[in-house]
């Protein structure tokens, strides 16, 4: 019985009722020892299988490799089916969902979601090995499991996945009611995911939906997650004259689109850090005083946090913590830019063109957009009328704050605290994980954000890294869970 | 006799003197037109030797054609050893440098300079052919010889060329006291050419210097090139974080260097267009009346101009006309960026660096190394102190003005406007040809900046070309100077 369960049987606590409460507490807490230390005994078959799957080089965004998104949906459907489930690759306009559900139950629905695709992963020389050929290595800090994806999301995936693997070698069946929705589209902003809820509501409908793809507070520390920023992602490819110019020739004449990109760019936030779109910041909200006390309580060191990746001073807007920063303000980012001539040695040219990829990262109840009209309308006055503007769009959703009086959030709370070792911690994250917003708009349930990411895990970058206890605490956390809400 | 020698002879005019110097022109007019027609005739095989020496790509910035760079050298040396020129290929630490005499004589010697080398050819899906497959094609304006380097500067260059077979044809042998230098580093800078010039001046150095990599002033009206910007070109690399960070995980938080780089290069030019780097304009000229009157006489309409290259408005500074913005006055050009994800697609990536490359055009006595930093000190004070910065060089050069009242000028222009039969026009140029200026500084001479390059030659562009009239009567023209100078 779980914590959970108490607040919600509203039974009299009479003795023998207790006493059989007591025996029906044992009996499962034999049943959860016993899947631990199945878990526990599996370790090495459940690397392997890691490995396999991480092998896959499954980069939604390129279209390079779209025939290896659908190579990591079929090893995970062939997974998924072997434990039982009734398992599907259910096409989509892009990359495939991959679907399963267990035998029907009594009980609440569970969803789990995950993604099975992972991020390009450029500058290839700054990994330290091919990143596609995935290895157990020893770091002073303890094992890891190195290669893109392992953190973000393959590896948290598979937690859930191992975590039912020995339920099921325990009890001889899986647990009932759950239901998997695997996306191989995450990295590239999900553009058949909303389509794909709409058209599966039904079937898709549970009672809540846990989902893996976010990290421990710091090392150690377990956490839920119950606020997420939203994005808004635009592509800017600025145009001026119709073909590239010498500078020799035309500078000091004729427009230079990378100046004007760069001029336009430079003022969307002002020198405190503030976005100056109108009405940018309707919708934001002030932290409750009630997370304010618990965030505080996490002693969040800015400095510190930055100086792991060789930074020192906090950029935000002035007079914010550095939790507010990445949690609760949104910001702006330009993420890539290109123009004129980048190759070795020099060009003196004036290009026909220049591009920047941008993102908002949002809060409250900030519209996407709204803002991208702002941003769009803020590029479009900073060009003169004989150079224009394309806009592609690559994503947006709104940020989401989860309902943390629903009790399975206690009940979860809990069994990570004893998994762990620690109390378990409810914290926001500054990533955006728009699948939360879509759940509750789409299929009208909460999500609870569980996963065992660390800051180090270089997620999005090169020498993408999984903790191994990361990994193996991960699938006895999620087991430990299935137990508390069953 | 020419116009050049009569002014300077200083003998009496006495009648037989006159008689004798009839004679002469007469005899000498009938050989330059037997050198004039020689040319004629021999185009086609002119035509196909200039098409084999643009199929070598010799980009000289790019470290991957550098054996391409030295087989043109080796053709070019080639070709004028079957004249007669005593021509070799000198080593020099970078790309070759070839130098070649003709046998010496009693008059003042001629240096004649070009570039064997030529620019990339990126974006190469902008190119309507190969780059280095030429071809002669026919257009509405008359047929033009394609490819890359075909106007800047293997084209022009040949018309030197040329124009000594045809005089070697008809007279039996070169003229006397040339000197030819031609250089396969000018796209990237001309690293290697000061050393060259300091320490071979005493073979180098003649009485004016013949320079090719010029343009005529408008279709058809022949130019002199009295005055060229210089240059200094700039590479800059911003370094935040030790490695690509999360944009959910840091924005907010870290610094983002492609937002720094971009804030500072949208601050070089204020609104009015001006530099305001300190100390920028010391050494700026106005135009002098005389020049000003002339520049205006060639009746140059900016939107006119821009309207070729599928633009309307001049963004120069205010208050100047088109050509004092291209030709008289500094300015600043962003000419390559590049940072974060780039490629297909979106990744929400805040960069480790982010890259521009940059340059100042020079006028006056502008001095590119105390502009150079200028330029730094603004970049370094644009940035926090846990972010760095690293420079490298591309070149800096000041502004070059030519003494015209050296009688060679008179000549030249007499001869051009012969040839085709319209005045020929002292102009100014906004590209910088930082030879010219190294002439005068190393070897104490000036130059005569005499090409045939038109606008729309697309030189540094996709789909370059040159006039074939250009090179016809390119050609044409040096036989007459080399008889005017004679």
């Amino acid at each position: 019985m779980s914590h959970y369960d108490n607040g919600t049987t509203g039974r009299p606590r009479n003795f023998p009722e207790n006493f059989n409460m007591e025996r029906q507490n044992m009996q499962e807490s034999a049943r959860i020892e016993e899947v631990l230390s199945t878990l526990d005994r599996g370790l090495p078959e459940a690397l392997d299988r890691l490995v396999e799957f991480l092998r896959i080089p499954s980069i939604s965004t390129d279209p390079a490799h779209k025939g290896d998104v659908r190579r990591a949906a079929e090893w995970l459907c062939a997974e998924l089916a072997g434990l039982g489930f009734e398992a599907s690759i259910r096409d989509t306009p892009g990359h495939p969902m991959v679907v399963a559900h267990s035998p029907k139950g009594e009980r609440r629905a569970l969803l789990f979601y995950g993604h099975y695709d992972v991020q390009p992963v450029d500058p290839l020389n700054l990994w330290d090995r091919p990143p596609f050929e995935p290895a157990i290595e020893d770091t002073p800090a303890g094992k890891v499991i190195r290669g893109r994806g392992a953190a973000d999301d393959k590896g948290q995936l598979m937690t859930f996945v191992e975590a039912f693997r020995a339920w099921k070698a325990v009890h001889g069946n899986l647990p009932t009611d759950l239901i998997l929705l695997f996306e191989g589209e995450e990295e590239s902003g999900s553009p058949s995911l909303r389509p794909f809820l709409h058209e599966n509501a039904e079937e898709l409908r549970a009672g809540i939906a846990m989902i893996c793809d976010t990290g421990m507070y710091s090392d150690g520390r377990p956490a839920i997650t119950t606020q997420l920023r939203g994005l808004c992602g635009e592509e800017i490819i600025v145009h001026a004259a119709d073909r590239d110019l010498h500078s020799g020739s035309f500078g000091g004449l004729a427009a230079n689109p990378i100046q004007l990109l760069v001029n336009a760019l430079a003022t969307i936030k002002d020198e405190t850090g503030s976005v100056t779109l109108p009405g940018f910041y309707d919708g934001v909200e002030d932290l409750s005083n009630e997370l304010r006390a618990d965030w505080e309580d996490l002693g969040f060191d800015a400095g510190d946090f930055l100086s792991r990746v060789g930074l020192k001073h906090p950029v935000g807007e002035q007079g914010r913590t550095g939790l507010e920063m990445v949690w609760n303000r949104p910001t702006f980012e330009i993420n890539g830019i290109s123009g004129g001539y980048t190759g070795e040695g020099f060009k003196t040219v004036l290009p026909a063109e220049a591009r920047a990829k941008v993102s908002f990262r949002l809060t409250g109840t900030q519209d996407p957009e709204k803002i991208r009209a702002a941003f769009r309308a803020h590029i479009r006055a900073a060009l003169p009328e004989d150079c224009s503007v394309e806009f592609h769009e690559h994503g947006g959703s709104p940020a989401s704050r989860m309902d943390i009086s629903d009790p399975a959030f206690a009940a979860a709370k809990e069994a990570l605290s004893e998994e762990w070792g620690r109390e378990a911690a409810y914290i926001g994250a500054g990533g955006s994980i728009p699948i939360a917003g879509d759940f509750k708009e789409i299929l009208g349930m909460d999500s609870m954000l569980i996963g065992f990411g660390r800051d180090d895990d270089r997620i999005h970058s090169p020498n993408e890294k999984y903790d191994l206890a990361s990994f193996a605490q991960g699938a006895r956390s999620w087991a430990r869970i299935l137990a508390a809400l069953s």
